[in-house]
This record gives C-alpha cells, structure tokens and sequence, in this order.
C-alpha cells in the first residue's frame, strides 16, 4: 500500500535482528514492543522512523543559532565563518533568547487557549445557554467564587456566570494582575513582585511576549527570558489553572478511581473509539453519548459486544481522572493504537496530534475525526464541535464509529499484551480527603523524614529518549529513596503502563514512603492529571507552603520532564522554577548556541527566583541531582 | 579600533572601485551614498556588510522548510533525501505555515501592544494621575467616543477614561468583536463575517494564532492561513488603529507640515539627539523638554548653538507628522546617523532598532539610550521611561545629550550633503480638509480618470532590495501613470529624501494627478505617518468605499511593500490583502518551499477575501501589475 510504506532502508528490515534491536531502541511499554515490532514489519511508518528519516539534524536548528524569524535573513551564527551577528546585530544569545520565548509563548497559548475555551463553556452554563453542560462540582464553584468575593448566597448557575465572567477578565488588560497568584505563598508572591514577574494577564504577557521577540525589540537576552518567566507564570497560575478549575466545576472533581492502562485496552470484539487531545469539553459529551441504550443497541446491531471509548494523552487522561475510562497510552502510543487494526474512530480536539495520523490511518479502517476548527486535519474527516450543539456532534461520531465497525479486517487485527491495572483520580482535593482532610499529615511524614520530599514528574515523549524509559527509571529511583511523585500527562501514563499508579507498587518504595502508602491506601505514584494539571502540583505545592509558613522555593521538592518535546513543557518548567521549584529536563531544549543563556537558565535563575533548571537525559542522574537538591532543601529547613 | 573591524574581505577595501561598487549597489539616498562610502573607508560596520557576511544563506531556512519548534526536532523537509515530514508528521506545506504565522502574529503583537500602551496612557489621562499628558485633538476624542456610544457632554477627561476603558475592552475576551471594524464598508465587513475571520479581540487572535501553531494544533496550511488574516485584521483596524486614533487625541491630529530630511539634518554645530524607533510617548516629550530656554542655555553653555532633535524610523514619522521634527532618515539610516560622529545621543524605545547600534557607537561618543522594559540594550545606557515620570526621563536624557557634546571628536565628523524639503501630515483628516472638507473631489477625480487609483506603499528597507530604490522607483512609476500614492513608514521616507513629498514634486506625475496636485496644492506622494499608521489607509479606504457604496475589494487601489523585511509588515500586507487590497510584495517571504501556500497567497485568496498577493522584486515590474489591476478595477466599476 501505497501510504504504508517506509521511506528509508527498506531493505534492513527484513533482518528479524534489525527490527529486534529497533523495538529495544524505542520503547520499555510492553505492549508498544509488540506493537512497533509489528508496524516495521508491516511497513507502517511511526514517530521514529521519521526521527530516523530526519538524521542528521542542522545543527544550528539544534542548538537556536538560526534565525529566519525576518526577511533580512535567514541567518546563522557561524563564528569560525565570522558570521558573529545575524543581518540586524543580534548575537548568538539574542537569537537563543528569542526562539526560546517564541516557544514558550506557544506553549503558554495553547494552555491559556485551551482554558479560554472552558470559561467560555461556564459562561454559556451561567447564562443557561447550554443544556449539554452544566455544574458539576457546585461546592468547587462556590469556594472558586469566594477568592473572587463573588457573593454564593444564590444559584448556582449565577455563581458559575460572575466567576466565568471574573475569570475571562484574567485574560484582559484592565485588571492588571491576576488573582490566583494570591494562592501562592506570601515569599513566592513576593519574589515575583519584587523581580517584575508577577504576570498582570494571560493574553497580555503571551502577546507582549511576541511583541518583544520583533526584530529591534528584545535586545538582552536576560531580560527576555525574565519575561518567559512572567508569561509562564501567566501560564501556570493564570490560564492552566483556570483550565484545571473550570473542569472540575463543570466535569467533576476527580476522585480516586480504578481502571486500566496500554494499547490492549482496545477490545476485538467491541466499536473502539479513541478520545485523543486535551480538551475534555467534547470528550465528555462522547461518554454520555456511547452510554445511551440506543447507541449500545446500534453497536449490537452492527455485530459488536458493544462500544468501548479509550482515552490517549490527556484528553485520555481527563476521562480517566474523572471517569475511568480505560487509557490505551501516551504521545508514541498514538500511531500504535491505530496499528492494532481494531480502531473504528479516533476523534481528537487538539495539541500533540500528529498531523499526520490520516496517513496512518488510510492503512486501516480507521477514521480519524477532527472537531476543532483551530486544528482541522488534512485527510481527516471533519466534525466541528461547539458547545451549543456538543452532544448532537457526540452522538454523530460515535454512530459514525459503529457503522465503520463493519468495514474492519478480521485479519489485521493485532492487539498486543494484556491491560495493567491503574488508580488515578488524585486531584489536590482528593490527597486532602485520603490524608484525612488536611495535608498535616503529609506535611508530618515529609517532617518526620518518612516522606523526603515530593516530586512533579510531568511532559511528553521524545524521540531522544526511549519511549517511557526516562519517566519510568526515574519514578522508580525516586520513590526507592522514599520520595513521593506526583504525575501528569504523559508521565503518569507511563508509569501507569508500568504499573506504579497502584498501591501495590508500594512494595518498590523504600520503607519510609510504602508505609505511609499501606497507611493511607494510595500508590507511591499518584496520577495527577493532564498537562494542564500541573496547575494542581502549584496548588499542592501552594498548600504545603502554606501549611508551614514558607515559599515554595524552600521545601523539599522539584520537577521533571524527562521526556518532554513540546512547547507547552517549557512553559510549564518555567512556571515551576519561576516558582520556586528545581526542574531537570531530559532532553536538552535548542539553547545550547548560547552558553549565556544555558548558565542563566541552569545558574544564574538561582539568584532571581531561587530555583533553577538543569539538564540530564539519563533518569538516574536526575534522580540523583534530584535527591542531593531535596536534602539539602531539608537540612535548610532543618527537617 | 577593535568594535569598528569589518570581519571579512578588508583587503579588497584597500581598492577604491570595490568600494564604489559597493556604494552603488547598496542605496540610492544621496546622502547615504557618501555615508555608506565613509564607513567602508573606516571600516565601520553596516547592516550591509553583516549582510554579506551571512551568504550563503540556508536553503531551508530561506524556503520556510525548517522547523525547530519543538524538540522532537529540528526538521528540515529534503524530498531528494526522503524527508517529506518531519517528526510530528508535519509535511512542507504545515511547517512553511505554521512559520509564517508565528510570523505574522510577532508583527501584529508588536503594533497592538504599542497600541495598548497609548490606549493605557489615555487612561492615565482619563484618571488624572499624570500631568505629563493631556487631551490635545478634544474634537477627535468625541468624535471616537461617539462610535461607542460613550456620552460626551461633559468634560473631555471623564469620556477619555470611558474611551480608554472601551478600548482596553477590544484587547480583552468578553466583548467578542472590535467596534472599529465597523468602520469598513458593509460588504467588506460581510466577507470577514462570511470567511470567518472577523477578529474577535486583539490579544486573543494572536493568543490563538500562537495555540495553532503547537505541536499537534493546527495541521492545515489553508486554515492556520486564513486565522493569520482574522489576526491581521485584529491588528489593522484593532491595535493598530487604536495607537493611531489614540495618539492623535494626546498628541495633535497631524495636519501638513514642512520639514527637512535625509542624514544632512544633523548639525555640526548643535547637540544632535536622533529619537529612534516607533513610540511617540517617550519623544514628544523629548520634544517639549528640549525646547526649554533651560535646556537650550545648558547647550549653549557647553559650547553648541543649540539642541537639534532628528528623527529616525518611525518615531521619527510621528514627529515628522505633528511637530515637523527634521527626520535623518529610515531604517538603514541607523547606523548612518552615528557615522556622522555628530550625535550626542540616540535614544530608542522599540522595534527596528538594530540590537548592535552600541556597537557601532562605540566607534564614536554617541551614547545609545534604550528606555524600555521591553527592549533593553546591552552596551546601551538605560533610562527607564514610564508614562507617569515621562517629562522628568526626557529631562535627564537632553541632559545626558548636552553634556555629551563636549566629546564629540571634531575629526570624526563626517555629516553627507544638504538636506531635502518635505511636506508631511497627510492624515485622513487633513487629506480631506485640503479637498474642501470632503473626499468627495477624490471620489470624483477618479471616476473622471483624472486619478486612475491610490495605492497605499509601505514597509521597511531591506538588503535584498537596493535601499530607497524600491519605494523611490514604484512610486515615480505610479505617479506618472496617475495613481496617487499614500504612504508610511519606511516608504514614505524614502519617498522624502528622493523629493517626492512636496508640491513641486508634481511635475513628475502624469498630467490628471498634476492638475489635481496643483489644484489642491499637495504632493503626489502623501506622508500618512508611521506604520502602525497603516491604519489611517484602511480607515481613507473605508471613507472612499463608504462614499461610494462599495466594498473596499472594488476601488481601483493596490498596496504595496517593495523593501519589507519586518514580521510587522507581514501583518501589515496581511490586513491589507483581508480587506481587499491587492498588494505586491518586494522580497519573497520564507515560503518557497510550499507551493500550495505560495498558490493560495497569491492565487486562492482571490476566491475568499476578493484580493491575494503578488510579489515582485523589481519596482518597474510590480508598477505594471498595479497599473493592470486597478484598470480591471475601475472597468468592472464602470469609470
């Protein structure tokens, strides 16, 4: 077939030995092993093969020195060419700066869109424009009203219009700061104060952003990644969270629940639909929808046991936290779903869509169906959502899957491995509730050395890291050495894929952390949520520096993104060292043309917001790094 | 000295005919001619000479081919070695796409933030917290407060608060459309309506555009285009327009006025500040505390006969237009300026300032004085400007300026020329005030075929174009065909050194446009003002189309923008092409490497925004495509 094939080496693949020492190369999922071992032999070309494709990369592109951002170039930093400055003077950390804040602009964007669009859904619930949705979590709305001195002694529905309404102003330029800040601990607010990088709106920092990036704006490139810091914070503390928080009103609050997790999550016998993306407002309606008995009964009609919906990335991961809908992967497992030839409809919103799942697809009954008019797909089939008319569209893609139940073959069904148990669910909400009500208890066991420390392990998948390996060995490592982690995106898949998201994985914990794991009855890992929750790790890290009385820069913690690729991941590790928190990436971001800009970014953060990054593609070094920084942080506070 | 080597080929420097030829292929600006032939002799380096240095350029950078948004990547699209995507799966035309809208949203963030500091200005007046700010076009104010309906009998300060207030609200989510886009004709406004792409809000158009070009958003090159013309428009007849608008009502609706320009406007005998960049809030007040007897007694005490202030860019155009400010030059006259050896100081605010002016500076006393947060200079003296301080900063810098004269080295001075009449200030209100209070006369002399059209020409100075020669060509091509010419920014400064902006200049137009020149007693070429000034040609097409009960897409007009290099002028060419305006661009944009982008810019739009693009480098050639098109124009209306 003629869009199956591999544009490369064709010829190696025959080798069994070749595709034996590729599957060990790429992926630790087991049931991926299967799958990628099946997709070279079949010829179906995946994410790495066209990683393979692209070697050897540019290695200016590699490491930010080239700049075609205006028509005066494009140009490169070449020194030993006496190319020191592009046309229009800007040095080699001028031009790092730049197309680092242009990537963290994109990343805040698509958090902030994306949370944008959920407010918008809260405002159609509060002027009764919708019977689709509606609130949920009533209690959540109220306590999210009360920071806005927003009065509750009413209905609900007119709570949920003047909190869309005074969250939609965080976005806007008149208010001049943005309220959730407050969450933060007094020293954490404090150091964004008196740094200039307490962010005064969502779209006002994401824009001003690009306007600083013009060719004769931004000329220094501290006090251009100063400002990265500022639109992350924007980010994190502004556009995610109210992402996070609007969710749970009108979705649900997640609780601890029970599922299953990898590729064979998809049934032979049933209508498998994937959910894919990051925005649960569609995936919601197609929960409800594949409920409904005449649904069910058209599935029966078609031949099928039923509909069985599987979540992937973290429209994946919203479903799952809030209803347990079984996750077939993470950001690689996406073409791989497709390979297991049982797929009737893939229906995504947006964010880490490979554009090019329609070629995947067209080697397969499988539709791809696009819904969101900011991410329409070549060779997909179009079904454009919108919150007025959600549940009519649900409904129509699910009817559209079942019909294309008949049009499978039997004979290319390959659905790798047995599905691992999972428990997700562990909103900051929920923690509370399992410790009892109040975070003391967690607070007591990090004091008492039982816990050392927590840390937020979040971010995508990565080509340059073996697929899961960096979360996974990583997790593993950490919670050896008795340090709980909090996970999201395609970090919590992972481990989830690896069994950690249970409590029996306690047994790898040292006996500090499985102690208060058999106590309280949680995993060692706990799934927080998509990456927009990472909003909830600042709200827990909030609440504990609260609880003792510091900034989040002093307690015992850090980040991590051992796989990350995307845009969105530098926003969310600016937000965290803005923050106060230690991060360790795994792969290397495009800055390593300015050394200026690396030793600011792994050194010099240190003196203005008390955190920095570092880099470490091998997870038990980071593990390692990660460990040296939480003793020291407790010896500072004497614990 | 070691900051003023040319780092190649010096030796061939040593030959007086290398040096000429390099004079001849670089500018036609006569003054520039000599500059540009001094600073080879002394081997101070030019935005030329960096130029050079960068050839050869990348293939794929200069095609739009490469991606290193994310760090799956960089990718490079090489068909011939197998590379059709790149890793996510993107194909040429996504990547050229996604590039080009990141680009677009970088220019129309630059003039909507500048925008939103004048609306945040307006404000301060309007709350009474400056004294440094005042209503100076009171007529204009009400007149915009009237398209909000804010009522205005009472005090011109309250409807200021209410004005600013409404348009703050034009940058934020709630509202959901821009009033000022009602200003356009109604079948323009109903093709954006149509097409879906009326802006929203400023901000969150380019909030958008930023979320579309994530990984994994927007995979259609067609619809990540057609949200780069909605976020055109929000930036033309939004932020754009409001910095105009706004700007009149502090600091004077420009009315016709006569200065001097090209480099020869600086003094050898007077302290000389050239006022760079693109903000009037910081230079007008420069203005006013240079003219304090104070201030021009400390000049002469330090030995100078007085304070001259020069502009330059586009915060030149702005005082060129209301206060008659001499103007040195455009944007390859930055450096030349310095080469004078005569400027004690250049102070900048932002955009098109070339990061390594400090360099070049330190070849002479000139100090570089960067006064924005935004674009901080390394090498520069930095004095913050804020609105409520803005007289007491403008103070300290004339001061910094007078007290620099005595450094000044006597041999270094090397001032090109004499300087060349001007006459600037064309707004629409002055435009229409010359024609007896209506545009009417207008109107009538291009259905008489004594005008044939307008065309509205702008942009920048870029190397692949020889400086001024663009600009200058085309619009002596056009006024000699009769087409009157309208004109900002670059453009209209070119257009200034060659002659063209006075009243005797008429004698090059053809015979129809002669007559009404000397009826009307203006130039053939007018000086419409900056570049976020562009908008004051949208809103003198609105008036004709208005006036004529048809859509702006129907007059016989045309843009164009012969020396662009600046991600602004691509959203400049955007808006313009949304609302109906053939435009030709000079340089090729970065997107070579897409053919169906290519096609779509240049062919498609035609069938969607009833106007495309056309690009032509040489000016003869793009004069005969704007000739042909607006004589289809005028056939299909009948005259």
């Amino acid at each position: 077939m003629e869009t199956c094939d591999l544009d490369r080496a064709k010829m190696s693949l025959m080798n069994p030995k070749v595709i034996r020492e590729k599957v060990l190369e790429r992926t630790i999922d087991e049931t991926a092993m299967k799958a990628v071992e099946h997709c070279l032999k079949e010829w179906i070309e995946t994410v790495w093969d066209r990683d393979e494709m692209q070697d050897p990369r540019c290695k200016w592109c590699s490491s930010g020195l080239s700049c075609s951002r205006c028509t005066m170039g494009p140009c490169r930093i070449i020194p030993e060419r006496n190319r020191d400055r592009g046309v229009c003077g800007a040095d080699a950390d001028l031009i790092v700066a730049r197309n680092l804040l242009d990537t963290l602009a994109t990343g805040a964007a698509s958090h902030s869109d994306h949370g944008r669009e959920i407010v918008e859904t809260l405002l159609l619930v509060g002027k009764g424009e919708t019977n689709d949705y509606m609130i949920t979590d009533r209690k959540k709305l109220f306590a999210l009203a009360e920071e806005y001195n927003i009065p509750t002694n009413r209905e609900a529905i007119e709570v949920a219009h003047d909190l869309a309404l005074a969250y939609l102003e965080e976005f806007g330029t008149v208010k001049g700061e943005i309220e959730l800040t407050r969450r933060a601990p007094t020293a954490t607010h404090a150091i964004w104060e008196e740094t200039g990088i307490l962010p005064r709106s969502v779209d006002r920092e994401i824009v001003e952003a690009m306007h600083r990036i013009q060719m004769g704006v931004g000329a220094h490139y501290g006090n251009i990644l100063l400002h990265g810091l500022r639109t992350a914070l924007a980010d994190g503390w502004g556009g995610s969270m109210m992402a996070t928080e609007v969710s749970d009103v009108l979705f649900g609050t997640p609780v601890p629940c029970e599922s299953q997790i990898n590729l064979a999550v998809v049934k032979e016998d049933m209508v498998n639909i994937s959910l894919h993306g990051h925005n649960p407002m569609l995936s919601e309606m197609i929960v409800n929808a594949a409920e409904d008995e005449a649904m069910q009964k058209r599935a029966r009609d078609a031949g099928a046991a039923g509909i069985n919906l599987v979540g992937l990335c973290c429209t994946g991961n919203e479903l799952l936290m809030r209803k347990g809908i079984p996750m077939a992967g993470n950001h690689f497992n996406q073409e791989l779903v497709i390979a297991t030839g049982a797929l009737e409809a893939m229906v995504v919103d947006y964010q880490c869509i490979f554009p090019s799942l329609p070629r995947t697809a067209s080697c397969f009954h499988t539709k791809i169906i696009s819904t969101s008019p900011k991410a329409k797909i070549p060779g997909s089939y179009y079904m454009e959502f919108e919150p007025s008319t959600a549940r009519e569209t649900a409904e129509a893609i699910v009817r559209t899957a079942i019909d294309n139940f008949k049009l499978r073959d039997p004979e290319k069904v390959f659905i790798p491995g047995k599905p691992v148990a999972v428990q997700a669910g562990f909103s900051v909400e929920a923690i509370t509730a399992a410790l009892g009500g109040t975070l003391q208890p967690l607070v007591d066991a990090i004091a008492a050395g039982k816990i050392r420390g927590a840390v937020g392990i979040v971010g995508c998948n990565n080509p340059r890291i073996k697929h899961d390996y960096g979360h996974v060995t990583l997790s593993k490592e950490l919670i050896k050495n008795d340090i709980l982690c909090v996970e999201t995106g395609c970090a919590a898949v992972a481990s989830g894929k690896a069994g950690l998201l249970t409590p029996d994985a306690a047994f790898l914990a040292g006996d500090g952390l499985k102690s208060i794991c058999k106590a309280v009855g949680i995993p060692p890992v706990l799934h927080m949520g998509s990456c927009v929750d990472c909003s909830r790790i600042l709200v827990l890290l909030a609440a504990l520096g609260n609880t003792l009385g510091v900034g989040i820069h002093q307690l015992p913690v850090a980040g991590a993104a051992p796989e990350w690729y995307s845009q969105k991941a530098v926003a969310i590790g600016s937000y965290f060292v803005a923050s106060g928190v230690y991060t360790v990436l795994g792969p290397m971001p495009h800055i390593s043309g300015s050394p200026a800009v690396v030793d600011l970014l792994t050194n010099g953060l240190e003196g203005i917001v008390k955190a920095k990054f570092a880099v470490e593609p091998d997870p038990v070094k980071a593990a390692e790094l990660i460990i040296a920084h939480i003793e020291e942080k407790r010896k500072a506070l004497g614990i």
